[in-house]
């Protein structure tokens, strides 16, 4: 479980507060590491592969905040391409690869519906995205399946957007999304949502080695 | 405090869940009645002056649901007219006077900017909003307003759109807004949020009276 | 016929121009002045007088832009409210009446559904708005309504709200509207759309007054 | 150059008629060959390879209609998945690949962003989009990719995203796009737009074979 630093002029980053919110805690048997990575082109790849040696973990779900979106998005694919910025470090990537002989992209290997499916079920907005763009989010989601492919890990790994929190949409300027604050969903919430997807992928893990 | 019973299909309206929930309810000495109005052009006058007369409040505040809205949001101005439907009972208007000698519109007399700024600082996403459009929402404020200058009520009154609730939001089909689910908001946060509309009015009320 | 001075950091306005184009046109035997007015609280109420006086119009329809509409708006009222800036003279109003003593709102007088209709019909999207907002569009369409009943003018007045152009939403931040551009019209159309306004309100006209 | 059948209950599809339109045309000494191809998961690979066996050709842009964007969209990647539907075969895809061992994504190979800057200087908004989607337009792109990558074709191949007309949008239930019609551009500027991206890749063809 991955969540990153703030970005640029934020000074608070969902994504990071959940992953240290549930750093410690055990949910379903599974012992759940939260880390900080740095929203950085060039740093994020290392701080993944040290997480992952460190930690051996069977599920990895990253996490990143996106700013406009009205439910937690489940993403489905990362695409090898680095497009965006400038990131924490001042880089701007355009039309670069990620990995420069890797794959054009890699599917996620967590249970991505039935993530969206148990969300739902306990009333949390939820969708399958098709897109996790082409700056850290979708980086760290390429570096991390790419690890595991290429050490052959037995681990299932993904990703997933999270909106503001409700307090920061508040604090939002107030017609910025058509007219209205953007949208928010109380971080309780979104961290029970992050729960729930690590509960339904410990499931999966154990159906699939039965 | 009133809202509205569920609309056509829906099953379900928060305004008239949250005018349950603060039935009988006390809020820095206010004692709060909430009550359930029709979606009836035709029946919602007679259903608002029969609230007043029996409950004789000093603080109005109507209460409806806004299908895509991330926020609270504070309606300034009740215009007269009706367009829309069909309502309940099964009538469409088109372009008629609420009230066919009433004046062009009402503003809201509760305040409207201290209650947004209140929600705000309690991490709750509102705003003022220009227009309560055309349907039984418009129509609720405009007859409130329009019962409490023509009887010379020593009353305020306002309306105020709520989201859809985060469950409600859940349940909608999953790309109906913009590719996502619509916005929600958690009830007990709606909730929440009319409580702290009434301590406003009604510190308001009270500063007006010194 | 009356559009807006370029506002703020902004070189053009459509609405000013598609005035300055129809300026001297004759559409169905009625001339069309085109104005060009100040995006200013404080002084378009005497521009609006002077262009009043001066041309005599039997039909008035002021022009603003909006920028993130899909569509031509015909505005249905006009609020007796200032609320937003800075103006082009730094001027910020909050909740100032327009005219201290004047009536709550004005409907607009040109058939604002005839319109929307007429201009689905030759294929341009339209609709009817409730909410001109509360800054000088609205003041505006107030101003003029207020002038034309208070001096008893024989005229109908109205205020449509017109989209970027399409060269302008073109050059606008490409992920500015919902990451996407903001939405735009090539300025033909929207200047069609406004003689399609006009030679509805003429025929309106010829039909009331027989 | 590629466009859809009508899709469902639609009449009209803008991609086949911009296919149909620019079909024969000399565009910078390039023919231009317009084929209408199928809304159909089964069908739609062997149109393209039909298509591509017939007409041989050096560029393959296939177009398809996105309801809701307010501009081209020139689409960056396409996924080996199949998820959505009924098309109209009736049939729906549920997470199944498009090639059963194909790569997870192919890189569209006409030059992206080049298409995207000439079009922004033509006064034309547009954008690089980073998901096709998983229906017939992620499917037409990847099985056109996918040929021309296993044949070993000296082609390069896109797939570009057009809105409604603006006549089609003028006739969607005008408050279908948050409370507005959806957005819409004139035929013949989505027609000139097509016809830009097909100069720009030729003299992108060109300067590469250099």
């Amino acid at each position: 479980m991955t969540g990153f630093e703030p970005y640029k002029d934020e000074k608070f980053n969902p994504s990071g507060e959940v992953a240290s919110r549930l750093n410690g805690r055990v949910i379903n048997g599974i012992e759940v590491h939260g880390a900080i990575i740095p929203v950085s082109f060039k740093r994020v790849r290392d701080a993944i592969a040290k997480n992952i040696e460190e930690v051996k973990p069977k599920i990895i779900i990253n996490l990143g905040l996106s700013p406009k979106i009205t439910c937690i998005r489940v993403e489905r694919v990362a695409i090898n391409i680095m497009d965006g910025g400038p990131d924490n470090d001042g880089y701007t990537a355009t039309d670069e690869p990620i990995v420069s002989d890797g794959p054009a992209a890699y599917f996620a290997t967590i249970p991505v519906k039935k993530i969206v499916e148990a969300l739902r079920k306990e009333g949390i907005p939820a969708i399958v995205s098709n897109s996790a763009g082409t700056f850290l989010c979708n980086c760290t989601m390429y570096h991390t399946l790419h690890y595991i492919a290429t050490k052959k890990l037995d681990a299932i790994a993904g990703f997933m957007h999270i909106p503001y929190t409700l307090k920061q949409a508040a604090e939002k300027p107030p017609r910025s999304f058509l007219g209205m604050p953007p949208p928010g969903m109380p971080i309780d919430i979104i961290e029970k949502a992050i729960e729930i997807a690590i509960k339904v992928s410990a499931e999966y893990l154990r159906s699939r080695s039965l």
